[in-house]
């Protein structure tokens, strides 16, 4: 037989005869991660209770007994005082069970109109607007550590890599600017998320609405909803919002993985281009030299986390019949997994960045192999009136008699450059090396001076705006 | 020893000996996916040559040349008179290698101030544009088709579902404009990858730029891009807006796997609520009687498709290094099939739509059970002054008898009723049965007539207007 | 600057300056997941003190020391007496510096020869290892559920579905002992995850193993491992056996959610096929009448978990470099959750197989719709030489005329067969009929009593074995 | 009105009026992809005729009928003669159609006792059976290439690293042999994985198998499976021994991933420890001097593709109720394009091995920087008494001296060493030094010459024994 639990009697559950089995009610509770919406949970019960007092459902003295009774429930939990007992299943009839216990009958009258359904998209609107915000502050925060490092060491040159081969040389700026490029969409998508998740549920109850005539625009105002859904259903069925927040964290994840990538490459003994600040770093149990990257491979596992919390909620909402089902309870062991390794990733990567030590003359070093003015050889043919084709295979040609040599395009005496192509003068010493190459950048975006100035700007004026007022309308 | 296949010569690898191994040929190829990309390869390469000729690097005549060479390239493509040689790797180099062969030397100039790594990334922006709004067009067809069905159809009672028991009586209209809500938010994410899309990127180069004078926002202003992309390395080893659009194409797969499902389950034999028209199901090989809605079952299947399509872009770029890495080629192998397959689960689906019968009698006779207007009587109550929390009690207990007595609440008599609570009256009988309860759905959002009306009007609105002008700006 | 965390000195950590960043002490911490391990911990420090003492590191003294005070420390760990210190980074190091508190210079001997790499892979594996056992155990007591519930209704007739509509007509028991298949390719995965895990890796060391002269057989059989791994760098790199774990578990929760959701909706009001015992039901905060299978709900929701747990691992996994890289600490954060998850839904499962009834007399209504002798139908004739696809045909065409006069094939006039197919006598009113569908299944594995009484027999002696002896060798 | 198709009349689908629709017809078409099953789906065909006629449901002129009618049939597929006309849905009824247009009548009776829902397995298992045996010889082919570099580089002393930081010295060999580890547990999986798909499901008809007497014993024999499948509905259900194929491939690729990036990042300019022929190298379209690795980032790509691969299985089947649904025509999208990439991946991989140059006065480079003796010295003061963890902490302050003064340890005087630990002797420069380290290494799988002799010697012996025979009992 199913041994019962020793169950409180849930109120709402006056149905079913006898507990809950043991294994069945743990599995059932989801107080173990849901207890950290409480402080929502409670705000969205104030309004709703603020709500059924002005369409008279509650009398005032009600209404004053469940705002005070909810704040001492949230007050208790947030000491420690209130444990969620997990027979109660979730932290919604914690409270409102705490809520009865505390004040008695008007407790009773709080839940009127609602179900958990709707209370619980309501709590995690609230929570994921609130996510929301605080992600984009650590994204605009790394941001500007980028900015700040280029302004210190942006213009130190040093090769860019195609195919982890050394390919152009750059402006060391450019490639911090990239990662404030791809932060930026990240913070984009989010307040795009955020715009979706911006929604006020309430008064969408299990799944058609009540009959009670609930004034939903107003709790929507009183929680900073510029909009109700629409449609109950949809209302009660819909995790969009959670979805998108754990794609959007699942390409930033991404982005911080590649960036993470590329300095730990760079931390190693052999490119050499970067010190990180010992505060990143941690030694080994049984190796007494080491200094290992552990928080760069860190924030580049929880990109791991991010696509895993993805895929969670997308298998989990698959293919699910429309209206709640119990499945949905299990979104949230996803989502607050993500969030909180992405706001730990952002902290940490910001703080990697702001102590990093640049090694310029390894990156100097780096410069003299890989043919990095090949390209800008060719493009110099192009304007003796050479075809680009053409004089991609010339220089082609010259670049593998150089690496015979051991030498660099630079160290080929004029004669052998002229033989390969007749049109090559003295005038193309002002062509090769690195720093000329550098110079000759000529469109929007290229790696050059003039393009990081621009850039450099754009970003100044945008994450200082940013600064001061808030992101969001 | 490596076998060489027996390879052209391409002609921008003068740098290396020798041909490439067979077998790493086929890995290295991607024609066999990346020819779907000639148009936009071609469209672009018109452009990057009008800028040319107008920086002065071709003159009218090599202009001329190019542009009538790349057309009569396409349509060699177009025709099946030109097959993509596996041994070029992939559509790009191609189409410049037919264009040399046609046109001779002004083909040689084509590729100045341009790598591979800006252009394909160019190609798959413009690609993607179209893709998304030919995605959003069969969203809106399929909006279209739901309120369609609602106008027909909408007024019918039927059973809305939790947990796939029956919880309260809707309007069958509104469990259809469910379908239609969630559409709406796959259409404006749609647009939102859109806008990051639309950038232009050619220019960026190899990953540097170019020393090349490159007019990149005329280049943008010809292929209709509002704006160019700030910067070089992040141009070239962006593929957000790829992995948006999966994203995007998963959330929209799995809304519509939700439909499917519950559609499959409303035409079984069970249920009865809806039947499939032929055309859009099939029998089976052995059973004869069989009559399946096996398009329901592909669309609904089609979410593994974009969830798998999706995965596989973030695994592909997770921790990459900055710059071009090879991995990104297999880019298309996974938006690709997720586009095609959406566009077709859309389309069926829509015809779907328009074909399939309600039967409102199955509907009606489903009304019968499960204690629809449990809730209802409870609201009654809290009319009368009973707290609602009591109240689902008092109705839980009613619940519970009649169910042992296998009657319906409204069957119940008022003796048993007032038993139970004393504050019920015989104006209990306007508030039991599928149709009362219907009626006094109150609030904005709700399963009533009123919130029906409201609904459509909205979407009428939204989806006519749509129709009309463009849906971008 | 970085806030420096007001750290511990972490012994092993003397080539560093200063502690770690307050931000960067979090992210590196483990202690929240990895505390899990201290079990396991503490087994192989013993075994490896014990083989130190063996080959004349420690001497007797320092052993017993050793030993008295691991136990110690995790009996304090244990009673919660020994609170694990994020500071400390892992459960590891907590028992290392606990240890060398409570005994003193003989605790700084313990680590010789070991790395946190090798000693981290040898406690997953133990605990792997456990894990298998634990879950395998729960899966044959899930078929042993299966197995009884057989043996009460297995020889209730009801139809078996394709594509959700009525397919042929079986045995329920039939459709219980498909579950019972899956679930022991299920119990066969992870056997052979355990024949890989099965290995011991202590004495790999950090990456390259070590100069001391360490007996790894020696640890390995007193943990119970028939063989020690062969390479030192694969060893500490090597995560495979918790990602195929992970794997297993993703396929069983898959199995899971198939059965789920045919309980699901075998339990509709539609349906009516079980009812699920009130133990493993919930009710609704609002709607007073309803009772939920939420319990099997979240069983199928397990299935998100379980794939999230994989791809997390995958995803984690892909391109890291060899050697242990910090990426990988995180893989706990992954397996933890999934077997957690699985042992709870088998748990459940098993219960709500024991307490589910069967509504046999909603199974037999079933039975009218779908013509699901049609098959039978067009394999009796032929039984009178007509072939098959002549007969499908035959017998399609008379479904078609039995659907328009909504009459079963049985209720036919024999004109009317006879008029479809001439072959047809008087004797084929002994094949239509569920009931005598189900006598006439002749091959191994169909849906007759003659194949549930072997598969049956089959079951009971491998289930009944299993138990008594441990099932692996 | 949906369009109608104009459509073949399929054979089976009397019970339905008119055709598909045309955008439904297409979503319904798999022959796209499951012509590739056709050689399969002969086979078998042939098998099961050759048993009906053994049954007497064929007689001996209409069985040869049916055999030289299919193997006319498959060549004409063969030979492009035979184009699948997708209005037929899939290749099964392709072959059928055509059988009957070749051979008349006894083409009809083929299908006796049979529905697509078993052949679609059984063709799969007989697919898989085939290409698990082409990946293992693959496999194979690659450990053996890692085994001959080995024996002609292994001996070269190179840096292993951990978290990309220079960890211990080892023998190349051994890195080399950590890929033949991993590739082994895949050779091993995949055998697992045989083993489960190589049960015979012919017989269980479309669920609950048939009245016709077939022999599946006889049919499995015929066709080389030495077990039948016991169950209908979950032989007709099972897909997991393809996601388990995929799972197997989704490792595989794993660590393809992770050698792949092994050596991209060792045959960058700035490690230098490889060079790749150019045969597996890729130039630049618009940098005439790149030699790129191309081969290796795409094999490090494939991972996506089996990752992608396996979660679309995982996702397509998740929650899907028991007997098929139609959902599962799509396993074939998922699966056959992770087996190509896998196949190309390891053949070419096996060329890079095989055709790669090492460069050991790079590697011997290295070995200078790093500290790579550190641990070797902690170990030496063991030796002399001191506890691990004391010697650890004295060397790690040495190290960080060293790193000061820019010295290695052996540079260090006798003094400073003895400065820091009066156990020091002059005999500690027979333990410092790359050389001398490895020299020590004891314990069985550690990183010296000892050590790599028996892992050569046992790898030999296994991978030349498995040249001969074949694998499979």
């Amino acid at each position: 037989m199913a041994k019962r639990a020793k169950s409180l009697t849930k109120p709402w559950q006056r149905r079913l005869r006898g507990g809950a089995d043991e294994a069945a009610s743990e599995l059932l509770a989801s107080t173990d991660v849901d207890a950290a919406l409480y402080k929502y949970d409670v705000s969205g019960s104030v309004a709703h209770a603020q709500m059924l007092a002005e369409i008279g459902v509650l009398n005032q003295r009600e209404l004053s007994a469940i705002k005070r009774g909810l704040q001492a429930v949230a007050a208790d939990i947030e000491t420690g005082k209130l444990q969620p007992d997990a027979r109660l299943e979730d932290i919604h009839m914690v409270i409102e069970a705490a809520l009865i216990r505390r004040i008695g009958p008007p407790g009773r009258k709080l839940h009127t109109g609602r179900s958990r359904n709707d209370q619980v998209t309501l709590d995690l609107r609230l929570w994921a607007r609130d996510a929301i915000d605080g992600l984009v502050e650590r994204v605009r925060q790394l941001q500007r550590g980028f900015l700040a490092l280029t302004e210190k060491h942006g213009s130190t040159i040093m090769p860019a890599y195609t195919h982890l081969q050394p390919a152009q040389p750059i402006l060391a700026g450019h490639a911090l600017l990239a990662c404030v490029e791809m932060l930026d969409r990240d913070a984009d998508r989010l307040a795009d998320c955020r715009k979706r998740t911006n929604v006020c549920p309430l008064g969408a109850g299990a799944v058609a609405g009540t009959s009670i005539p609930l004034d939903r625009r107003r709790v929507a105002g009183l929680l900073g909803f510029p909009a109700v859904t629409r449609n109950s259903i949809d209302a009660t069925s819909d995790r969009d919002f959670l979805t998108e927040l754990c794609f959007d964290l699942a390409v930033l994840a991404g982005h911080l993985s590649r960036w993470a990538e590329d300095w730990i490459i760079f931390s190693s003994e052999e490119f050499g281009f970067l010190e990180l600040d010992d505060a990143y770093c941690t030694s080994s149990s049984m190796m007494p030299q080491k200094k290992n990257p552990d928080t760069l491979e860190l924030i580049r596992a929880k990109s791991a986390t991010a696509v895993a919390s993805l895929v969670g909620l997308l298998t989990l909402t698959k293919s699910l019949p429309s209206g709640y089902s119990r499945d949905l309870q299990d979104d949230k062991r996803f989502v607050f997994p993500a969030v909180a390794a992405m706001n730990s990733a952002l902290t940490v990567a910001a703080g990697i960045v702001r102590t990093t030590k640049f090694r310029p003359q390894r990156m100097a070093a780096a410069l003299e192999a890989g043919f990095l003015d090949a390209t800008a050889l060719a493009e110099y043919l192009v304007g003796k009136g050479v075809a680009f084709r053409t004089a991609h295979q010339i220089v082609g040609g010259l670049v593998a008699r150089a690496a015979q040599a051991a030498k660099g395009l630079a160290e080929l005496p004029l004669a052998t450059l002229q033989a390969a192509c007749e049109k090559i003068g003295p005038d193309v010493r002002k062509y090769l090396g690195a720093a000329n190459v550098v110079k000759r950048y000529a469109p929007e975006g290229s790696a050059g001076r003039k393009q990081l100035r621009q850039q450099l700007a754009f970003w100044k004026k945008k994450l200082t705006v940013g600064r001061k007022s808030p992101e969001r309308p």
